[in-house]
């Protein structure tokens, strides 16, 4: 018997990067998990042919919809990232060279776009600055020009991830309904659904989506789409070449009650029996206004710090993610590497334009007032550490003046 | 302040399917997770852009080339499950309109076949009885008369689930190689890798692919594909439409030392990581052996009890999973049911053409003898229940009167 | 940064012990806990001085009773472990110098009889052979004698687990009252309470006790003692020295509503609550059918290997632990030694007087059917191994019989 | 088969107090549990009487003896909380009617003598103010006097959690010195010990001790005694009577090589190998200035409130807990509850007679600086809420001041 280490061989490979206390985790996804989630997935495989698993997914299936607002909607739990998801939605509603109208106002649009070009739809680029939401006047034009209604799809982010923005979808909706355009709406909502309010059915979207390990507070693994009837009509025509993203294998199954055309994971589906359960909890309506309130405090201590939000107008402000921008002697990466090596703080780097412009700090999820102090106290630090000449403690208390005259008690202990 | 359950409001909605002890889990899959594996993967969420991600994943892209036996292959470790790894390993590889030569011997073979059917390649099926290996001999005769190296791939299930059939992949190189053919070799390695003994590099195969809940007895959520130099070269110029599945995306963040392209789930990889590292501390070798010796021992049971393997060759014979015929009287779905009512034994049910005639056992991932003589134990009982004839203990005596001799000292104990 | 194991800085000292699949956990005790309850457990710690914590006490000792089965008994839930409970029945309810009748059958009754001692009181021993249960005729005699009243308290195990030996307590009770004696009836409920029936009222138990790694599967840690208002009563006046066992200060704390006088294991009481929980729902009766029905499986299997059962009548039988004599010429330790070495088995040691000459099957807590069959056929094969010419599948045979007539369908999933 | 919930009938009794976002832990214990520690609990028990345990207990023995800075003193791990760790310490070292001079500061040395004073010893007790350390003058007159050396032991708390107040041990020991005097010198280092420097043979301590739920950071449970030579000489006379806590029992099985007189919980056996391997990773010294700077950071935000320190002289300041004064027209306890109620943040509450008066901060653990930023962000918003005139971002700043200053780079991460 060898005295060796019980879980590590010697030469054991994996890097060491342990810190004191707890990691503070503010990208903008992964994402916290709430300690009763991690007890939910903690656990050993189980038959997914058994009755249990049919028995869980049906409830699974009917309570997912909610978080997305609504009632005739087909929801997908598919094993798969938001990427994954994405492809869904296209793949199952267009067919190559079909046009779409999509814009481009960050990364996560960009790389929606790159991705619907490499699937062969004719991509219709509206580019803004990033910073800006989505240009609907040129959206407006363009569907009143296409009298032959080429454009099969308007494709938009609910909420550009890397500079914080947010789109207007009721205000997409209702341009396309001026102009009575047939035009399937996708959206992606990956990092504003269980976050921001969502309504599937009151804006008439076609494809929702969003990935397990943003607002929901999951691991990541799970893609979740969720299509209108029409979306399902339109998936029976489509003619884009799919097979594991297929939603007909999933409909196959679901009419069949045994529901998966292929292994799901277990663990993530007690993870969202759980994370749905927290949810409702607490109350999707509760859930929104947490998030406002720690986007406010975030944007007041951006403020109070005198530094510039990257999202340009405060109609596009995003509750879910914060994209700082630092004066041009201050490199934002650097911002972030010693936020991780010397606070234990993780905090969202700039992307391509913005990289090295901007750092991001993600306040969506499983997250709260005090948490969120504690980040901004560190940013202030590190802010510090870089040369700039931050008021220390401003932020805290400014964003503190606002928390604490706008945080409800917790329903549960009142 | 209600009263209310802590963890799940009143009206909770999951069905209830408690029984006392373990759950005896012997379907071919998802397998039993160690439990250093669950532990490992316990954990809140990180940031994989962190320098601690990529340097983990940079142990893990390199040890899990152990379990293929390559040097020269690329690994992808996606978050997909084995549908989402072979879409990869077909989609990266070959143009829609590509002759593929494939062999249909049982349920999965045929989900792959339609799967290579409907991303547009044009399969030649080379069909055999469920219960035999993949006709090699028509391999060779069509690979004689391709002179004109229509033929673009070969595709191989390496191990059968549904019939426990287990095909000869060097044969299958050395046909290729008597006839100097360049067709891409492409082997479904899910119930095999990490149990049967595979030689990726020896054998020539160009893109091998396993699922995380099989034999690396994980949760299921990633598909494990490697691919050879030779068909990262095809994947250059294969013309399949694929984005998520896309190797050129992963292949261009290996470069960047950051290697993801999209969000992994951060607890699969910590998990890959334990797993590996019991993998390796057991020694490959020895997990082949404990494979095979758990295969043979419950192929004893099965002649004990006076049944048939579905399996027609000893040379076919799987050591990951075990498909027993049942008598014509006799519905083995029956044989599952009673196993997960009155056992909480869970057994894998016949599938398609062999639905209601076999039942399955699974062998394979994290298991020892104890745990399969209890499951044996269990199937003598239910086939009782059901009117077969059986001697009770006839198949544990048998069973153990192998593995009593066969079975090693556990090395870390002696 | 250095390239070490995340976990385990280099030179980790932890002996290796690891063997693949699961450990069968089958010593009397620790007991396997069942997964629900690992992930009750699976916290962070908290405030226990929040409402919460209180709120979830008070709902503990509640239901803590009916596994006693009383309802004038007042519940302490100590952390501590048997030995400590023993101490806190005994120092409670005794005065230095008093009187007891304490029976000596095996090595926890002669642990307890040598605390009983070392704190000072005045032990009457009534020894009986190990494998008989407690003399109760000596009881008888000894209390028509005692026309003083000098026994202060009858102390007595109800199931010695050293020798597989259930004490009949309703008879104790019964000769108690006929000799309307006052004596204190003090039983140590450890390896017997939530898996043997248990009746505190019905049988003028005065204290009872057990502790959380029994049969109530948790881990170690907490000792559960039950104390009769009599009991209560005298712990008014009893003289013996305690401080960390006294129940006053439990019952200052009980009064002012905050239930702890020092710090409790957060994680174990949740953990509790999940065990208690589990347990109702299984229902207890049913428990201790499962409990009866293992037990006689076990004895049917030692029968048919041609063993004796340390156990000298039936009357004594214990459904929690069977104590098997070997033959002389086998070293019972060396059975347990290839239990753990070859076969991830443990087996309980013979201990004391029946060192060597029995090992202990443990069938106690959360187990069921299949998990004890392969538990049989393990130590079947090593019964083979150390040279007993045991007929391999012999046991298996005789207990599968059995259980196929008499295991229920799992109530949740008929 | 019921649709309910899979975990908890319908009826569930357990309270329900979720709240969005981590739990704020801030009571000066238990205190946080790392998530490493976290992990290597989460695991099914197992038979302590294997060749592991005891291998692994040899080494938590040989390790823990680090932390109490000994290489002569022999630790004993008791299932038990701080409690009986203090019974342990006495009984094993002291006979009824010794003489013991003891410190009265507060709330836990009170506890502490009221223990003393009902195992029967005659406990010289010497009060101060509550907020003020021990008076060491009048100790080194008691001895002084004493020349007959009727005083047996020295008791000291090192860190009295109630106020704050830390006593200066080595100044205990050149008193003794001082007169020569034999007498014990027995310190309670359970809110010290991992956190505090401590120097068991340097400062000639007799008997120290901590408890596993404070700077260890694990899950109460587990007394951890150590005893010097002079004290385990002196328990070999000593007449109290003890069986559960008796040093003979454990010193017994150490000579086995068995360790454990009764059952230990494994899990915390496993959780003490991570916590001490996390403490050493780390570095002892390194931990006992992260403790100096969050106790100086905390202690720079209380006057920056304007707010007074319950410890009346910066020689006992504590690194571990401070205890902050409230302006007389507030109730403590509000603030407490507040906390709770509002921000999820745990507090301590004023204990005794500084009930309503002071509110405390535990700072001791697994703890970081964005932790106690936000603990004290939340703090400021309190004292707002319940009506002190604090200006909002005021401690924070003072705090963040020195924090930037001082905070080093994570060692593994630079």
């Amino acid at each position: 018997m060898d005295i060796v280490c019980w879980w590590y061989s010697a030469g054991g490979k994996m890097d060491y990067f342990y810190g004191p206390g707890r990691n503070h985790l503010f990208v903008p996804g992964p994402v916290n998990i709430p300690e009763p989630v991690i007890r939910a997935m903690n656990r050993n495989n189980e038959d997914y042919r058994s009755p249990a698993i049919p028995a869980m997914t049906r409830t699974l299936l009917e309570d997912v919809k909610k978080i997305f607002k609504t009632t005739s909607g087909v929801p997908f739990l598919i094993p798969t990232t938001g990427t994954g998801a994405w492809e869904s939605a296209l793949t199952n509603t267009l067919s190559p060279g079909d046009r779409t109208v999509s814009f481009l106002i960050g990364q996560f649009s960009l790389l929606w776009i790159d991705q619907q070009q490499r699937l062969g739809f004719n991509v219709d680029v509206v580019e803004s600055d990033w910073g800006q939401g989505a240009d609907l006047d040129i959206l407006a034009s363009k569907l009143a020009e296409d009298t032959a209604h080429t454009i099969k799809a308007v494709c938009i982010v609910h909420n550009e991830t890397a500079t914080g923005v947010t789109n207007n979808l009721a205000k997409v909706r209702k341009i396309l309904d001026d102009y009575s355009h047939p035009a399937l709406f996708l959206v992606d909502g990956v990092s504003s659904i269980c976050a921001l309010d969502f309504r599937m059915d009151e804006w008439g979207v076609d494809v929702a989506l969003t990935g397990s390990q943003k607002a929901l507070s999951l691991p990541t693994g799970m893609g979740i789409v969720c299509a209108s009837p029409k979306a399902i009509e339109a998936s029976k025509t489509a003619k884009s070449v799919r097979v594991f993203f297929d939603w007909k294998d999933y409909l196959k199954f679901y009419n069949l009650g045994t529901f998966w055309p292929y292994t799901p994971s277990i663990q993530l589906l007690y993870g969202l029996r759980a994370a749905l359960d927290l949810l409702f909890e607490e109350g999707l309506e509760n859930v929104f206004e947490r998030h406002a309130r720690l986007g406010k405090a975030t944007r007041l201590a951006v403020e109070a710090w005198g530094l510039k939000n990257c999202t340009q107008k405060e109609e596009w402000f995003s509750d879910t993610v914060t994209a700082v921008v630092v004066p041009p002697y201050i490199d934002s990466a650097e911002i972030v590497r010693r936020g991780w090596k010397r606070y234990n703080l993780s905090l969202g780097l700039g992307l391509n334009k913005v990289a090295g412009k901007v750092f991001r700090i993600g306040h969506l999820g499983n997250l709260n007032e005090l948490q969120l102090l504690g980040c901004l106290a560190g940013v202030e630090m590190i802010l510090k550490d870089v040369g700039y000449p931050v008021k220390l403690g401003s932020g805290v208390a400014a964003a503190c003046a606002y928390l604490q005259n706008n945080t409800p008690l917790i329903a549960s202990r009142v």
